[in-house]
């Protein structure tokens, strides 16, 4: 009888296993022998899966991007107004979030020098904007922001916010523990939206 | 008659060719080798200067640091209470910017995964906190700003933003243009300190 394989749980077993070498090692320590040895695979099977290191770090990124997505979206789908909670999603406030935002930091890196990986990102960030937006959209709805307000221009700014908190936080997890980072992006929602 | 060798002009030199290295191929393409061949030197030459390629890095990513401090020291000293033009200076503005920034993004991924860079990255982002900062009790001992002031909360914020500012960039050049950078952060520091 023939062995069924699995396809998508062994790229994913493949991705999650690039994504702890990225984050522990850093982009370099990543090579398609040394993913394959602590697979248990051959390096045929996972350049079956992943033609090129390039195809593997590509789907690894958008893996991390997914994950992060995933997580604002299940705030989102019980609280549809709380943006709040949405934001602190997307931060590095838990251990999940931290190992994704060692995998930015990698491509980040890799964006600015490699033009496809740099359209892949926008895409990304464009993405994160809308869901941004889709809350604020929401709350306008419920009348719990002006109608007036311009939700891109917000969307953006906070997007900014959580950058810029999440790249602290990289640098200083001492310093911006996540109650810190919860704080401080209250006190910016607080100047923004009131 | 013995040639005089300017040491700390060869290793500018060296840092300079592995900045562009960084820059244009990113963090994979510096090796001793490679830089010691676009230099024109012997390996060895290199390796007098820079014993391992991780004290090039180190030193390449403090050039980065410090050119970008030199930017902004010389608006300080033009006008110090300019903050708009102190944190324009940080930015990825202009050629000389946007080279450092790509310098800033490949060691923020080192610094994710090894604490030595870690340390130093804090150090930086001190150095540049305390600058934002001298700006800001300029503002209040001028009547700029109230003598109530919180600058070291303020130049927290600030720093964020240029950050998050500075991501935007890089990953949009087309769409986050020097006016738009200037325009956003005018923006910000107006909600700000106004």
């Amino acid at each position: 009888m023939p062995i069924t394989v699995d396809h998508e749980q062994r790229r994913q077993k493949i991705a999650g296993i690039a994504t702890d070498i990225i984050a522990n090692k850093g982009l370099d320590g990543v090579t398609i022998r040394q993913v394959a040895a602590m697979a248990g695979f051959s390096t045929t099977i996972v350049t079956h899966y992943f033609a090129t290191k390039r195809e593997l770090l590509m789907y690894t990124w958008r893996a991390a991007a997914s994950r992060t997505r995933s997580r604002v979206d299940r705030v989102f789908s019980d609280s549809p107004c709380d943006i709040q909670g949405c934001l602190e999603a997307l931060l590095p406030i838990n251990k999940a979030g931290i190992r994704d935002w060692k995998v930015y930091f990698a491509y980040w890196h890799v964006a600015s020098v490699n033009s496809q990986f740099a359209k892949e990102q926008r895409y990304g960030i464009k993405l994160t904007r809308n869901i941004i937006r889709r809350v604020l959209k929401n709350m306008v709805h419920q009348d719990l922001l002006a109608s007036k307000t311009d939700t891109l221009v917000i969307a953006k700014r906070l997007l900014i916010y959580v950058q810029g908190i999440a790249i602290q936080t990289m640098v200083n997890r001492y310093e911006w523990s996540p109650k810190k980072q919860r704080d401080f992006l209250e006190n910016e929602l607080g100047s923004l939206l009131h």
